[in-house]
């Protein structure tokens, strides 16, 4: 998302730290991904930016919805989405949580473990689960692999008991992790899901889906491959391993892609000091006010309210919490003038950034704005504007 | 705080996770550290755990407050507490939050820069402020020292520079970081803090206040020394290094240390399962919902209900969210047959926990109860119970 005029008016008018989003950004990204992943059902992973504009949006645009627990699903039924556009796909539920999405009319359920599927078994009965593949999550920037899903053998032998226990075993789920660099992943990935499909089917059991996860990378500081190329791989991929699959359904779980460059977080400096050699910069935002990502070094691209083009420095940039956790880069360019005031835009961060936000130290969470009301305000204050003129 | 008979019975019947406070411990640590540091005014610092409740109580015993943000300074005065008991000890402040503060009566600003003290010169002129030295944070599980405080050169041209625009140079504070192990960092501290006061007493700028700021550990897996042990150390470096200033004042801003041991935070086992060679539990309760704190590693006591004599296994503990980095601990001794629904206790977790909760994945943060109410009503039933064989 471009820092526009209306943006940059903005900044200087509502109280920071805020994001801003787009609309128009979500619209373009459900689009792409429709268009250039063959016959593939979106499942938006709602915990991205559970904002109901967002989630009405894409219900509108004809979106299904990745639901990770009964708030999530609550909301959603709230905004009258309807469960058979609704997958729970947490690999780790509480029973209440399962019975209860069942209890709705929740059909799709995730899972990585025996346990998982006796849960799901006894408390959503006959429905239909995928099991998740381990990936190694290498060339992505916040790798998932660790704590979700498994290797292909131990898959297999989990759907298999799902089978058994009268669940319908109804396919292969992986996650690239998120922000994912490497096209290849995806088809590496597709091949493995294959190989689960294929010993299946020797035993008579017939998946028919394969879900895609989230992965798909957002521009912040390193290039990224459209999901124009994304999709050519896996069109190919699925078109050569999978095709003996008849009907095949193709889900996909979009997150981070699907709203990350529809947002930027705007704050403002509000101290800069010198310690030893070091040069500090503090924003009103930080670790636990919208930047949680940071954490693990995820680099957004920052841009200086009018002072792109300044001469810059290293610089240590923090949050405005007594935590010193709360320190957002140790090492940042930025422009060696910057001082009390300044504004920055945080680039893209429309994902995983108010989701996690807390209002620690008594300091709020940014508020979310969306560009549109604005930009409509100004035209109906034009309007106005003429309307006088007229009335003159 | 202990797992009575009356935190079991909650635990199976509440909603977890939640945390579970008992006031009474609030109250004796309150009275441990008046009784132990000489001449000491407490400066609760809020951010610890912000509950009305606990607030509340420690206005009743005369504490003061260690404020963070415009936010708490309005909970604060919400509650009927007066500004002249608030100390506004973040040192990166809004220029709003300033001026707020100061036109409600806060008199006290902390500051460890020059442009925080242009700001407080220019907005709360005439207020008191004191500048916050630079420590290690060595032997602290949770080290505050690189984004606080700058050193002792430093503090004393800041507090000069602050004489000259009119505000009162007050005095010096410090913070060895939070949980800290060795009183003899408190002792180095004061020591550093002498001489400040002692440069600065020879161009006329007469300092009264030394700020101890927090550190005080409370039980977790290691040793600690008592508040005792901490006060006689304190009482000595003081009477030793400052008896040259008259009425001194001493104030300190224990946040951990007052409300840590009066919380166990509750949490229940909600999968176990086998991957590769590890073998993982994930709870309802993580880094996203109440255990924060654990992603530098700190350290809680884990007691699982009822199988505490149980053999023991090494394994990955994780939360509930869709998220790797809610992986509470990598390796972490539990039961060999911990299993769904075990309960796990999270003892000492008073501080920073509820705190830094979000609502991430659309799970709700952790519930605050007071063990007080449940005890209340056990002997209100207990005499409503006398009462009706009383009618029979």
């Amino acid at each position: 998302m471009q820092v526009t005029p209306v943006v940059r008016t903005l900044a200087r008018s509502l109280e920071t730290p805020f994001l801003l989003m787009d609309l128009s950004y979500v619209r373009n990204n459900y689009y792409d991904i429709i268009n250039h992943v063959n016959n593939v059902r979106v499942f938006y992973a709602v915990k991205a930016n559970s904002h109901p504009r967002i989630v009405s949006l894409l219900n509108t645009l004809g979106s299904s919805f990745d639901v990770a627990s009964r708030g999530e699903i609550d909301k959603l039924l709230s905004l009258n989405i309807t469960p058979d556009r609704m997958s729970f796909g947490n690999t780790i539920k509480k029973i209440e949580d399962i019975k209860y999405a069942h209890s709705v009319g929740v059909e799709y359920f995730a899972a990585d473990s025996e346990m998982e599927i006796e849960k799901i078994a006894a408390h959503a009965p006959g429905s239909k689960v995928y099991v998740r593949i381990m990936t190694t999550g290498s060339d992505s920037d916040w790798p998932l692999s660790k704590k979700f899903g498994t290797d292909v053998e131990h898959v297999i032998s989990i759907l298999r008991y799902a089978d058994n226990l009268g669940l319908d075993a109804y396919g292969v789920s992986f996650h690239v992790g998120s922000q994912n660099y490497n096209v290849a992943n995806w088809e590496k990935a597709i091949i493995e899901a294959a190989k689960v499909f294929k010993v299946l089917r020797t035993e008579g059991i017939n998946l028919r889906m394969i879900n895609l996860g989230g992965g798909m990378p957002v521009k912040h500081i390193k290039e990224i491959p459209s999901v124009k190329e994304i999709g050519d791989v896996i069109n190919r991929a699925i078109e050569r391993e999978l095709s003996f699959v008849p009907n095949l359904e193709v889900f996909i779980e979009p997150g981070r892609s699907m709203v990350g460059n529809a947002g930027i977080l705007v704050s403002q400096v509000i101290l800069r000091s010198r310690k030893g050699n070091e040069d500090w910069v503090y924003a009103d935002a930080g670790v636990f006010h919208g930047l949680t990502e940071t954490i693990e070094n995820f680099r957004y691209e920052i841009i200086v309210d009018g002072k792109q083009d300044d001469k810059k420095e290293i610089f240590t940039l923090a949050g405005p919490s007594c935590d010193s956790i709360d320190t957002i880069y140790e090492k940042v360019e930025l422009p060696k003038t910057i001082g009390y005031g300044d504004i920055l835009y945080f680039i893209n961060a429309g994902a995983y950034t108010t989701e996690y936000a807390t209002n620690f130290n008594g300091i709020k969470a940014p508020g979310v704005y969306f560009v549109e009301d604005f930009t409509l305000a100004e035209s109906e204050f034009f309007q106005d504007e003429k309307g006088f003129e007229q009335d003159l």
